[in-house]
């Protein structure tokens, strides 16, 4: 055996057991009692879960002239280990005029140097008929998901884009995540407020309310069934939000709804503070009450996901939120905050520490359930043959987060000050440690591409053996 | 008194009764016993109703080059008096490129000849800045509603243009009808049906499935509770898009849904018969179920007005629907039915007569609501201080509709061979007789047109009371 | 013509106009231009509405030793008229170990008094084979509809029991009207706050939570159902138990919601009160934010009408709350609070005053709704054929309510203290000048009984023709 | 190790690997590759799954003429065994009258010769005052969890009762399983089918229609949310009592569904057929379509548990179901089908090999739900520590069903005639072989009590530390 961790209290998606785990190779081979081995770990006292899957995560994302690239994969890696996920799905995004494989060689030319393993979603920001006609080629080489938005100047897609995708999708076995806000809804409301003169970043979140992601769920599910294609909404905010995704669910169709961190401990209010373009990312945090609502939607299965949607931009200088100078309106504040390090500690302190879910639940929403939503089958469990992806919290340790904990390349954390009880000790990637006690051991270029046939969850509900598709026109 | 209709079982919005119906000066001014008169009518064995109020009528719009153009205002309201109906609702179509005012010119000349009451909603095809500008001069002129489309290559309005027709239609206090399709997936759709040969008139019902239907009531929906504006949603088709429009009621949305004759009595077998192209409108009808269905959402008031949507293609020939030439695809054949003259009989037969719902109902959908909703307050009820328009029935009659008796200019029906029973057999317009026994005894030109100022329904439902409206932000 | 309002702006169930009234024989013969009349009254300035409807009001019932006898037909319709009220429906109360035949004489014996308008709903306590045998004639006199009750120690009918009610008043074409609580669960949660000492007033809104009413409406929806009978849920207390009424509305049930005004105007802390014993009713009172769940239910159209449920306890001595004594636990309080002359001005001050509800809206909650209802077809709107109750209001006029404004026997009205804008200043019963400004003129004994055939809205929903009812085992 | 099973598809709650399972002292305490072991087992191209957990199964129930009694818990585990099952929960019922104690020693008695695990759930059929004193001392026993009819005429509870049996199980932290039909309602149905003559086995169905259960478990979930205890309502026949569940489970209640086989594979229209009584049980089978909506109810998670409610009437002669003679009306037919050996199998077939849930759902619906909804710590799953129950399935063996391979006492099976794929072909029962190739090896008395500790699930949402109960009287 190569690695044995010993006498731990073994969180898994289905259950928690005291024992060991056996890892050869990279996979967890032995469970419960495990022969000796070369490295011995005695975890008794500790918690092992399997290591957390952010299936949203933005690093080094090939974006000219965008910014977000403050983190690359080595640095966002880091910060991922030290917060106990070990692997990624970053994006491969589609530069409007030019063709996929430029950029999907670019996009695996700088995960070269990952810490974590890592996948990729293909974002298409413009679907043009030779676009759609390469996707295959990229699904063929195991990025077998796609994303697409239905907001944002740069990026957006027409409701026909998005139809053309999803049946690439349909056609390739491809999930395709989406995000849900009403383009043309927060245009004009964000024209209004600035000729109001309501510029702070505040008034992001005045530029676009709950109903405008609402609407675009709702419309994004439509067309999804349309289509007969499964979805994933990215970045619920809100139970309103999540109601309509429940509907979808009780009638049987392949909608699953992902939120994030910043959806269940940030409100709208941070965005008042002076430092508040730091709390700013799309859709807009809530209210308080609405976090209790996600918890709520978390609980039913309704949510069955929680990733970090990390996003690189600093506070200020380079690649910084007052890229547009001091005072800018919110309009000219990139989006986003950085979490793929803060995702597993909050979670596990917020979530199983009061109360709001089990420890296997934990499990499921950081690392089965993405891992299974977007087909990491080596991934997102303590099971025979999974890869020895694990974490080893303290579950009695309390910190105070701060930036430097985070140890990403941004220079803030929309967490800082927040405590949390239960923390990341060690992390192991495939059996070797990765990190222990915050010290990130694991080298650059250690992380692998996580290649992805088709899967079952990704399929269409209808089968239809060739020709003209009937879900299409049906 | 100027006329006086006796004995008659008198149907208004809230009741039956038996008796005297008193007319001076064109209005109803005495109900019960009733003075002696110049025209004196005995009504006995006969019923009495309202004259019919359809708020969706397409005469003789301005649409350069678009078809239609079979009706005028004389032929229409010809059709209209024949079928008990004594005001219609046509549209002024802004011309892109155009402003509106010479539009509204030409719809008021056009308008002259009519033979019946009209107003008109002002259809915003291309919302410019100088056209928003231009609206509140159009509703000044009494023209209080406007039209949208949400698809059609020469109508659609993106989700910002109709943002902004809305914003207008709140602060000027006008209602907005929305025709809900989702444009893209229609238009992708019908790509693929032609890239399969599928060219037929019955692909059209495949071309624009309930799914596109549902998708933008649910927008249009949730951008007017963005908006705070009221707003119709057109020719709801089915039980599912009208159970959408129920939950906005429910919630306390000012939401209204309409429905016509074609989806009561047409479905989409009829578009496979050889004249299929005679039964295109859009949305498609569905199935015998869903026929069903929409009474169901008629009796529980979700579906509160029934209108034609009067659609003026001839069959053949000048204005026909084989404009394409014979066995063109679906997608270029003019749309819609005509249905002025043949609305009122056959709500009555299929309502009324077979148990579906009451006369007073009857009366509610076909005049009462439509009046209320559009602000025609002088008509569409049987009340001292109304219009006199009015409608002898002979219950008893037994007619097969056929295209003569529709007396309008185009070539055919889709509701020829149809049974009903229940006719009516005069008509009055402001207490002059308009229509006996099928002959159509008003003249052109007698039509008057009917301003509308701010009204009640079309009100918002938050008062603001100046400056930068909150609802546009909150 | 025996009377003429005349110059009234004149408010019925399907609008306002502005016009005349014409009786004769006390019908209303003549709307909007009126011949001379007898007496003439110009109206300038007032409103005039139909006479009030009040469907729920216990009036001299035969209730052996069971209090509320404070009232009588002479004094409850004293009340009733200088409410602007002209109909009640009352209670013949089976006695148990009784036939029907006796009550019913003795409740017909009772009502002879009466001042206003009257029938009764026959309560079955104890519907053995005798009582169901003998309601066939009961209802023969006109008494057309039934009521029960599923709690209370002295009246409750467990399921079977009310399932036999149920199928009798399908058999017999009545309506029933359903109290709806659930008698073991609030024996249950009764015996415990007693044991724990929480005996005051207030612990009366502990012993029944909403979701005992709530289960119980829903029990009796599905019971309706089973048996295909019409029903009518009395006193709604919150939106939780209307949206239950919602649901089985859009299923196509017969089932109909009313409330009071103790749902509109009172909540649970008035109990808390040291008279709090007289707002005591059940269901009990919530919170002002319940209150404004029930105008949403009433807008909405699930609740169709207000009723007063009019009991009458006095506060102290004969007939009192306190005939346990002071400081008498909740349990032995008796239940109930007087209304039937509060009834109209708190609707008319709180709906139409406050912009909650459109005064024909008005006219529906209050009488046309409770007539159609319960098959008054006489009465309930102004419409030619009506019995010409109609009442006279000054909208302008504000008052502060007192007991002795009620003019009814009971020594309070828990109502006291607040204020109306707009009071009825005359009332008409069958054109009889029956209140002015106060002062009641109608004698004992001028009231009618109001029989009732068969009427639509109470006949099940499937025909069967004749022998086995399929309904009743499908 | 004592026992190695080696290159199995293990399935667990969780998902599926390859590998070995190893037990010592009848528990897992190795997964994945294990040491040598006495006994070896090669399962290579074999299936293994936890073994089933039957959590209603009624076996040798002390129930003094009661029929039923067909089976003990030596050929009722020999069933079990057979087909896969190596847990049960049957009943300890309360003899009116009696006092729990000597009922509770006497099951035990019986159960003493069981073959597989087992552990009851206490049917309180009058919950006295006494009664209700001795629950908690039955609770100390490790029988945590009560059983409540709210039908039958031997067995109702009615609501009061109902309610103090969940007050005990909220102090005593049992879980609360429930039947829920209207009493009353089958009561009042049969009564008429009878004096109509309609007897036969299929009117069973008529006697109980769908609304009869939807009622009583919207009821269930009422009261219990009133007493803030946890529920699960028993064989949920149809989507439509289901859905009730779901609304229930949305608003975050502790309600929990379970369904059985016979409302997945059997249908009213077979208590048509000669031996129809032979597929009598309560609620009824509904139609094919029913069974459906219950596959979907069981993917969307609404319906988690899939038991036999395996009850032992033979079709005749001693025990049996014509206990009351040839031609007794369905009203005197013992309900219930026996199904405990049949359950395994006909899940794995319809469910899996359809296609309409996967494997691990398989486990989580026969076996991981039921044992954590009741507490059975060490059952249910395949993870270390879990006691060594394993089934081991030929997939692709094909059976067509007879009485014979059921292997229980009772003289027939509904399921005759059924083509299953799938099949048990050995089971172990902590560690010892028990099964193979349809030869049950465990000899009578191997099966051990399994003591229920209070568990989180069976626990209420609101925590009240001691004295009087918030939650009932909230």
């Amino acid at each position: 055996m190569d690695l044995a961790i010993r006498n731990a209290r073994v969180a898994t998606s289905a259950g928690v057991f005291s024992g060991d785990i056996g890892v050869q190779g990279g996979r967890i081979v032995q469970l419960g009692r495990v022969d000796p081995a070369v490295a011995e770990v005695d975890a008794k006292g500790l918690i092992v879960t399997p290591g957390g899957v952010d299936t949203h995560c933005h690093l080094d994302e090939v974006m000219p002239g965008m910014g977000h690239e403050a983190e690359n994969f080595g640095t966002g890696g880091r910060s991922a280990l030290a917060g106990g996920t070990t692997s990624a799905v970053s994006f491969v995004r589609q530069i409007p005029g030019h063709g996929l494989a430029a950029v999907v060689e670019e996009s695996f030319r700088r995960a070269a140097r990952s810490r974590i393993d890592y996948s990729f979603h293909t974002t298409i920001t413009d679907p043009t008929p030779e676009i759609l006609a390469e996707i295959p080629s990229v699904l063929a080489k195991g990025i077998r998901s796609l994303k697409v938005f239905l907001t944002y100047d740069t990026s957006r897609l027409d409701d026909g884009a998005f139809l053309r995708v999803l049946a690439e999708a349909r056609k390739g076995g491809a999930m395709t995540a989406v995000h849900c806000e009403n383009y043309h809804a927060i245009g004009w409301l964000t024209e209004k407020l600035l000729a109001a003169g309501l510029t702070a970043p505040k008034y992001h979140a005045w530029s676009r309310p709950k109903v405008v992601e609402r609407e675009a769920t709702y419309r994004a599910i439509c067309l999804a069934e349309l289509v007969d294609a499964p979805i994933q909404i990215f970045h619920v905010s809100c139970a309103e939000v999540a109601e309509e995704i429940a509907r979808a669910q009780a009638r049987g169709l392949k909608v699953w709804g992902e939120t994030c961190p910043q959806y269940l401990v940030l409100a709208e209010d941070h965005m008042d503070r002076p430092d508040g373009a730091g709390f700013m990312c799309s859709p807009s945090p809530r209210t308080v009450a609405d976090q209790e609502g996600m918890w709520d939607m978390i609980r039913r299965g309704v949510i069955d996901v929680i990733s970090s949607d990390h996003s690189a931009s600093n506070l200020t200088g380079e690649h910084g939120k007052d890229i547009a100078g001091p005072g800018a309106s919110f309009r000219d504040i990139p989006n986003g905050v950085p979490g793929v390090g803060a995702r597993m500690p909050l979670v596990f302190s917020e979530g199983v520490g009061k109360g709001r879910i089990t420890l296997p639940h934990f499990v499921q929403v950081t690392a089965t359930n993405p891992a299974r939503i977007y087909g990491l089958d080596t991934k997102g469990d303590i099971a025979i043959g999974k890869d020895a992806d694990l974490v080893l919290w303290d579950p009695a340790r309390e910190v105070v987060l701060d930036n430097a904990m985070m140890q990403h390349a941004v220079d803030y954390t929309p967490y800082a000050g927040m405590k949390v009880k239960g923390w990341p000790v060690a992390t192991w990637l495939r059996g070797t440690l990765a990190m222990k006690e915050g010290e990130v051991l694991a080298p650059e270029g250690i992380g692998r591409f996580l290649p992805r046939d088709r899967y079952a969850l990704a399929e269409p509900r209808v089968k239809v053996p060739n020709g003209f598709v009937a879900a299409d026109i049906a």
